[in-house]
């Protein structure tokens, strides 16, 4: 891994990692290591100065192969998605090897490393996070081929997105920046000593969650949303739910039960950004990964 | 008390006020007392639509006596304000006897009731509210006399803000909008025995907040945001601040630290619509008021 960037302000109003990037510009000891060149994207900084997720369309659903090469997406976050693209991309022959696009959620999931592959490194970079940092939660999307992702850092061979939070959109919280900028160092740390061949002796395997499926807001028969999550739901990321808990509340009171086949994991639970759509929270299976 | 009016929506990205403004339309029984008339008010529908705090400046800043009579004030918010006053006001001969004006904060404030004086109407509903809603905090923002003030629940001779949190903007959480539907049932049963000469014995006095100045974030000579609220502070809203207790940590590490001369109860701590002008928080001095 010759060329690793660090991406912050994919979405405007999530500051961590846009304040992060200030820092390390101003010191850029701070993110270098010896095996690797590095840089650094604020990849929407229009939205940062609107104090809004984004100006046209969120920015991390505009990095699908179709969509980069479509001349007719020209909308500013689709524009800035074919320039980000031109400088760390093309994808699928990307002059970077490694991108780590840093998020905010509103959700209660702590400092969290989303792999969308489960490959060798991948599994031994988790695997090394989580020992450095037992706070770390590690979510799999690797449901689909890193080709087939629409995220900005789908334009590498390799890439993860960094998601921490409870951080309501428009602030900085420093326990929430601290944990994003050690989660930061470790991933680089391990590329640093994935390079070098000194990856030392991690754990034979840990605990992931594997994106499963995702559910919506109740809504009526005309899309009004008429309820909301339930208060044992309510900040619950990764706690297990099983068919017949509350999972949501109407706003006439009745309790909705989650009717489910499995024991899921809720994460995202919440999240201010995903009620356009009207989301209540996204489901995972808990898996045991081998490294 | 003939008229009461409850407005909710005043900023539109705060959510609470505008679910129950919509649950309580659907069923008016739950929000209807014998002994008074009562209102609902949608303050900035299109804000909501806009799902931001305001379109063009903030409404609840719009209610001073001068700007209501300044028809060259006339953008979206300062419109509305103007409309507003008619329906419930005019501010000095106002139709409406009492306003109860509903809002959402990030700052961990849990269910805060604030008044803008401390006469005998004010003290006994707070009393009352304390005694039914052991939560319930009670800020005093009588600083300055009522018609002063530029808020909207000014328009009235008598008018409360609830003030709930901690809710990120565009988001509904269940414990806040249990809060702010708790505390509002209290408010309006007070009104009603207040108004039948029932209001039963309450406590002598009780603990109360009373607002003393506001905080910037730290800035460097060019008005950039160089900090943030230190972590010991962040959510340790009304938890005593004392001369030398770390209240900041700039970007690059140094904590700052609080130089006072008083017991400090910090709130509005680190809330998302206050960094438009760089404040931190408010602070307050701890009372007691005799009832």
């Amino acid at each position: 891994m010759n060329k690793v960037a660090i991406v912050g302000g994919t979405h405007g109003n999530e500051f961590s990692g846009i304040y992060l990037l200030k820092k390390w510009r101003q010191n850029p000891a701070k993110i270098q290591r010896d095996s690797f060149e590095i840089q650094t994207v604020f990849a929407n900084p229009q939205a940062f100065e609107a104090n809004k997720r984004y100006l046209d369309c969120d920015m991390n659903r505009q990095f699908g192969l179709n969509d980069l090469n479509n001349p007719e997406l020209a909308n500013y976050e689709q524009s800035r998605a074919k320039a980000i693209n031109a400088q760390l991309g093309p994808k699928g022959e990307a002059q970077s090897d490694f991108i780590i696009d840093l998020h905010n959620t509103t959700s209660n999931m702590g400092p969290s490393l989303i792999l969308l592959k489960s490959d060798a490194f991948n599994r031994q970079m988790a695997a090394y996070v989580k020992s450095n940092m037992p706070d770390a939660v590690i979510v799999l999307e690797d449901q689909i081929e890193m080709v087939e992702h629409t995220f900005l850092c789908s334009i590498a061979e390799q890439g993860v997105i960094v998601e921490v939070g409870p951080q309501p959109q428009s602030v900085v919280r420093q326990d929430v920046l601290d944990w994003m900028e050690a989660m930061t160092g470790h991933i680089l740390d391990f590329v640093d000593l994935y390079n070098r061949d000194e990856v030392p002796e991690l754990p034979s395997s840990f605990e992931a969650y594997k994106y499963h499926e995702t559910l919506k807001l109740p809504e009526d028969e005309n899309g009004e949303r008429i309820g909301m999550v339930h208060k044992n739901v309510q900040d619950a990321d990764f706690k297990p739910l099983r068919n017949g808990d509350p999972i949501y509340t109407l706003f006439d009171g009745t309790e909705v039960c989650w009717d489910g086949d499995y024991e899921a994991y809720p994460h995202f639970i919440n999240e201010a950004a995903y009620y356009d759509n009207n989301l209540a929270m996204s489901l995972a299976k808990k898996v045991l990964v081998e490294v």
